[in-house]
């Protein structure tokens, strides 16, 4: 939308616009004074205390300061705050043992978090649909109001068009239409938002995390696969069908092993849970999860064996972040999963790997950890909650 | 910027808006009726009016069609068009070989075009500078009007910030500022724009070519190396420091052989002139071109010895394409340099090659010709142009 064709709308739809101006405005820096608000959107000051009434009036936004004027020192400012009692979105985070669920403010505070045991039935979605809808239930009934909308993560793919989990390895989920599922049972009206985890991380990260001031960013995550988001122009790349950002396929040994996603040589095949689970000699383990935190808890106490297995995973970790330094040239390169405690543990030697790999100095290769852990799936499904909303607002 | 920060600009800088909005316009759609360019902005028919006698006045649009009535039919429609005689940009296109010039006028059509052979100096671009002065200058001393600006498109990285070529391997400059040096010798003090050759070429088949309607879209040309240029968004992908899109130095053969750019393994090692070459049994030819081009010819007659060494390029072809598709999800993939001949000849080998290394069948994988030839280059410095002229309008 360009600025001139604003112009051109009708009165309702240039108040909505505004609306969720000054609403994107409160979520993203929080508690803002009624000129600055004026500064930042052009609008008038009478326009702006007539929508920061309606946006009190719906609940969204509160007012403190008054309008008396203080002996000698004029009025004080009058500061709009998002009113997260009332305005709020519930994030669910779908992971394969465990189901996270939170309530996350208007302006991103997460206000409460808990975990369940993901009891997933054979084959078939229906147990965790009908989990989903408990877990959820349960979260919002001690609140007299309904969320603003409900953002979910999941760990596969998820069609834009129309939000569709079309494949979800790992939970045997295939051709999913969660969104539909969820606002058949949950009589829920407002929006629902179904995002891949790592695709949510990312958004997670730029929003509030270590990518803030990245207009560039590349998220890489590895856990039982390795997923990625890369945001672009300060936007989270979606790409033609909304899949993009598929780097754990990648092909960086072209001779290598078969990959679930049907290729061959993919990145996820060098450096999954399997592949790292090698290097520690632990080979088909019964429960990758339960494997890879006894590993993770021994590179927290620097376990020689365990960092010796970072090390030689050095080299083809690094193959897949040259590809993606060279590609889009990012401000930055966040890692999450376990490449945390592999840049915390063994970040000299990834670095020195990298660089022997790749060429282009010329172009910035800023490795930094992701600022949040398991987290960042859970801020990131609220992030997408509340754009979902912003969307939405009527 | 948003379009609620308009509203707070001063007029002259809401004009400057208002006149690039109708300028990009008119270069992009062409001749445009008054009517459908107030639809277009939003603007009313008093300022639109106002607005198009301005751009008239300055030479850069013209008016047709008369406002006395018609008998029975109303008024005609009063059009719009870019005025190409006296608005035109000029385009540079260097190369190792040769230099191609021409002129472009707004609305994009190539007016005329020239090329020459390039008189490079051993390791100076002094020799090259001052034949690019000397043949600006022939090109626009027959026209009374100085161009609005000139884009040039360089076989090299070219930094963002400051238009430096920090590096052409091809040409033996390093840190050249050619915009400056350019400025200095032709006392022109319009804009002037330096891009990476492939950039520029994947700009134009955006805006005029295969990929008009792609808001994602990889470009990827081969020639003596392997170039590339990426649409996220709808935008050119310039990455944090603008040299976003070197994806031949994606690593697909982690062992390989060395690189130009530093790194191993690149894919430009693997399917760049010396492995193309060294299928038909040329290994360390005097001129790379020369030979390139022999064996182009030779794919143009159906040589089986092309084909065959196109049939042996198809796999690690596949590999980088599969990683492109993978990570930015494409609406459409558009192939240049030879390329287009291997799409064209062994299309089908290319595109089984593919699907054998490739996973993740959700995301497409639509590998179409490029739309222009050598002339992607040309044409695309032509709208790097525009744009820098657009961008400084006052
Ligand atoms: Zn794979
Ligand atoms: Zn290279």
């Amino acid at each position: 939308m360009t600025a001139s064709t604003v112009q051109g709308r009708d009165p309702a739809s240039l108040r909505r616009h505004n609306l969720r101006t000054l609403l994107r405005h409160l979520h993203l820096q929080g508690a803002t004074s009624r000129v600055r608000l004026g500064e930042v959107t052009g609008l008038t000051r009478s326009t702006i205390a007539d929508l920061v009434g309606e946006l009190a009036e719906r609940g969204l936004a509160v007012e403190t300061g008054s309008s008396r004027p203080q002996s000698g020192r004029g009025r004080p400012p009058m500061i709009v705050s998002p009113r997260e009692e009332t305005a709020y979105v519930l994030a669910v985070s779908v992971d394969v043992d465990t189901i996270g669920i939170g309530r996350v403010g208007l302006g991103g505070t997460l206000l409460e978090e808990s975990e369940a045991r993901h009891e997933r039935g054979p084959g078939d979605p229906a147990a965790s649909v009908s989990q989903l809808v408990r877990l959820i239930h349960a979260e919002v009934e001690p609140f007299e109001h309904a969320p603003l909308a409900v953002g979910i993560a999941v760990p596969g793919l998820v069609r834009a068009e129309d939000g569709v989990v079309t494949r979800a390895p790992n939970l045997g989920w295939r051709e999913l239409n969660l969104a539909e599922r969820l606002r058949d049972e949950l009589r829920f009206t407002g929006p629902i938002v179904i995002g891949n985890e790592a695709r949510l991380a990312a958004l997670a990260e730029h929003r509030r995390g270590a990518g803030r001031d990245c207009a560039d960013l590349v998220y890489v995550s590895a856990g039982v696969g390795v997923g990625g988001g890369i945001v672009t122009h300060d936007r989270l790349l979606t790409g033609s069908t909304g899949y993009a950002g598929e780097v754990g396929h990648m092909i960086t040994n072209p001779g290598g092993r078969s990959c679930h996603c049907g290729g061959r040589g993919c990145w996820e095949t060098e450096i999954g849970a399997d592949a790292l689970l090698s290097q520690v000699g632990v080979v088909a383990p019964t429960n990758r999860h339960t494997a890879l935190e006894e590993l993770f808890a021994g590179a927290e106490r620097s376990d020689p064996e365990v960092l010796e297995a970072f090390r030689r995973m050095c080299p083809p970790v690094a193959v897949g972040l040259a590809n993606l330094v060279n590609v889009f040239d990012p401000r930055r390169v966040l890692l999450g999963g376990w490449l945390r405690l592999m840049l915390r543990h063994t970040g000299e030697e990834l670095r020195t790997a990298l660089d022997q790999l790749r060429g282009l100095p010329e172009l910035p290769a800023d490795l930094r950890t992701a600022r949040f852990g398991e987290q960042g799936r859970l801020l990131g499904a609220a992030e997408a909650a509340v754009s979902g909303f912003l969307a939405e607002l009527r």
